[in-house]
């Protein structure tokens, strides 16, 4: 029909549940998260401004705010597939981005069609803003998954999340990560010392590995 | 490990929301669900048994029971994904199934691995219980839409649910159909007589269809 | 009027919470609930047949998918009466049998009334199905307790509802009851390892009692 | 152990929900709606007073802010049960004095045991106060229901509601009662003209019954 | 238009969440709080009573009942607010006494406008009954956030909000804050021997303070 | 301490509910409503660029993105308060800056503290960015209370969002306004057609207004 449609569904994504099934004190929306990633993505790119890094706005802006449209139509279950089989993960990729490629098809106007396709396109390339859309994307399930070992969730499922997050981010040679890593981190870290669970001595190995 | 994580695991189901993203009146979990449709079953089979046809009550049991268990892995999308395109469906159907193949494989002990695998199969076939299970299923996807259409839920979406779900189940050659659409049906409509959708005439079109 | 009424009602029991009033960090439904009993009785059956015992799965099918059917009209409100007095206890159960027996005059069809009236029933008797529901019964009670005591829930009240379902199903003589003790119940106290609360010693007593 | 008890279960009331099971837009628990009924009886109070009678302020204090304690031991089950059997309704209520009482002996220091007897008896007899509590406990369920209708809930268990509450109230000859029919509840019911439920019909049927 | 319009109102504030934004296992609703303080207030008076203190009932009845019911137009947000700065809280309680007079002006009848006024001034003055409703208030906020602590919840929002309605309490010339701290005090902290923090020093340090 | 209070703080917005109080059928987060702002800004700054008009990313997703963010300090209550007087929101308004001033002043370490302010300034300036940002916002007023009155909620509170929003959109000019105008409120309308409510004929009016 139009824009409409598409702006229509993105309430949808307030209803979409991050990590379902598992059980969390804290339940978080697609779109909360999204919100989330283009608030950590702007500091980190403000950073990289800082040491003089030239950062295309606009496209940091596209591909944060859009980055999890896709699940939309397939939920947030990229995760537990993954640790099953790359086969079935890469299908699962491709299932997800049919669905989105049809639904531009089928709803969005001839003029917007190019501008929608490049908005929803994967954003984690090798460019400065698509490192730093993964960056903030692995920093949320940072902050997610320590929010759940800090109150007490001894669900392994967390501790994974959080330790294969950190071990991504401290892979990627970005000014802002050794920033998180120096100054943002050692914070959040201490804020965890009362957990039941010792995120300290997670956060080490993590780090080491 | 052993039978403990399958145990474990069924509260997921529990949290695994039906529709997701769509708004609904009433959210209903895959394994509440589930539940219905082993409460339905047990009466269309009573209704088959009243008339002579013979129930092999083991495998109803088995195949009502767990048939949404790959939800656990994949959610519950696969109708919207069907809106899209057989070929898609067909992949998630895979990966879906794929899942349940390396869960049995890791974590059931080898003197269930065949019992396991048996019953977590897709089990609606031509028998007279595969046969009881679509009818089953699909009336809980009647009940589902009907109860958002009579509180005035106007998303077409449960419209399409409702519809197609009645036009599947006609086709079934049943004892237990034609006692559903002469005695059950018409009282559900009847109840839905003071909703804004015209329940009464979206019935009658897909008897008709 | 007829089956519809039945139909209808068991999307009460959704919303039907158990233990109710009690803080919880999962809420359970009692059609969740009646879901994974039906699950875990498949299952306990299972490694009954192994052992060469004869199931009629039509009987555990009934009596383990309807068993907490009446609720629907007192809620989940016997366990804390229990502890109070035998006397009223009784009394309650005297009203939910009289409210169920009402129920079925009242609404359900002549031809099905004899059935209902036999699934309706109370199926904790001492034949083997008896049994096994009694057990995969005490088993959720098992699950629902421990994930609390796990989480770090320190109301007492999770303490003697996992004690006395330990207690209950070590009394019960069927093959099922040692494979839960010596496969399954390991498996689930070395999961609660990190809990604040010292499950393994709990269960011990529990044992020994 | 002593009142630390009592007051730590009070908590307990923001979890049991009024008329569990039925669907309904807005849940209420008993707490709340225990605070709607002293703000009420406050006003209606007020006008008695405005009219000439005597309050006992204390007495009408004691008996609507401890009028549904009672729910913490069986939930909010009354209205249902009484529909099927008055001699069933009569058990219950037994049920739930008997746990009041046993709560009082087990719980409340000596000194304070006759002053909760008291406050925790049933407070709707014939006096000015009990009368008072009597209205503004309909009231409550008048407007609890006509927040259902008026959002279009299609249930008829909330016309009976709303309706046998109008009844109820209007038996009663006190001032308040003429200052609610004459000021309050035509301002109610004008507010509920567009839904689809004729809510104005159904109040000059309740008034002339 | 009339006294409808606040009841109608009333059912705003059991949407109203306490302490909003930040994370609680438990969330109170301003007309949950309401109540529990109505119900404190009324044991607090019994023992002031019965040590020969002269109670005026209908005075205590109309400040605890109405006490937050400003909350209504701008939330539960003083507590942050006074953390920052004494002066923005006082502009924030200009704000919420303008509304509530408009309000009163706006909607209510000119025979209950001073009613009303009085009713819904603070209440918290010298007298005996202003005192009580003081330490009622301040109970519930020791209630809720041990409810928190004793479930682990880390945030030290808790640890200060425990801690600063103790110290308030303490300083109350009452015979029941006596009582409290003798009688009910102790049974609480004994209750949260298991928690992961330490709640009995907390509240040594704070009697202490 | 650092950024991470305030990436910490971001979570809380998640538990802040626009419009509190007020019955909705759906909840929004001030997170999601940020989010969806940031989307449909981003759709609105590209019809003004494939128009020849020169947008600023940077500042674009600076405004959009943080344009809420003091609402964690006083919640979402400016709408209520502004209908009572423009005295008592511009106080409130002064509170909420004071806040934002005073968490960075205390929080955000020295090299940041020039951006946050920046970021955290109010943005609804009169450049076109600015303009974008109020477009954006009341677009989200209008699909939010669009939802409840497609659902039927008959509270006039969603009505007066509505039109109000709609009123000021169309005295902006830009041409993304143009757009909405003409492209995406006509089939946001005709989606509403079957509501209780005249969606049609509210939104005529308010055009015509």
């Amino acid at each position: 029909m139009g824009i409409h449609t598409y702006f229509q569904s993105l309430t949808d994504l307030e209803r979409i549940i991050r990590c379902p099934g598992k059980f969390k004190f804290q339940e978080h929306s697609v779109s909360a998260h999204s919100w989330k990633v283009v608030q950590y993505a702007k500091t980190l790119a403000d950073i990289e401004e800082s040491n003089g890094v030239t950062v295309d706005w606009k496209k940091l802006y596209e591909i944060t705010s859009s980055h999890d449209y896709g699940e939309i139509f397939i939920g947030d279950i990229k995760t537990p597939v993954k640790h099953y089989s790359l086969e079935l993960r890469a299908m699962l990729q491709q299932v997800e981005e049919g669905m989105v490629a049809h639904f531009i098809d089928e709803h969005i106007p001839e003029t917007f069609k190019s501008i929608f396709r490049r908005q929803l396109r994967e954003g984690k390339d090798q460019s400065v803003e698509g490192q730093i859309l993964e960056v903030a994307d692995k920093m949320d399930q940072i902050y997610e998954a320590f929010a759940e070992l800090r109150a007490g969730n001894t669900e392994k499922e967390f501790i994974v999340m959080y330790r294969s997050a950190l071990i991504k981010i401290k892979q990627i040679k970005l000014h802002c990560v050794d920033y998180f890593l120096q100054h943002i981190l050692p914070d959040l870290v201490s804020e965890g010392a009362r957990s039941p669970i010792d995120i300290h001595q997670i956060t080490e190995e993590a780090l080491a590995a």
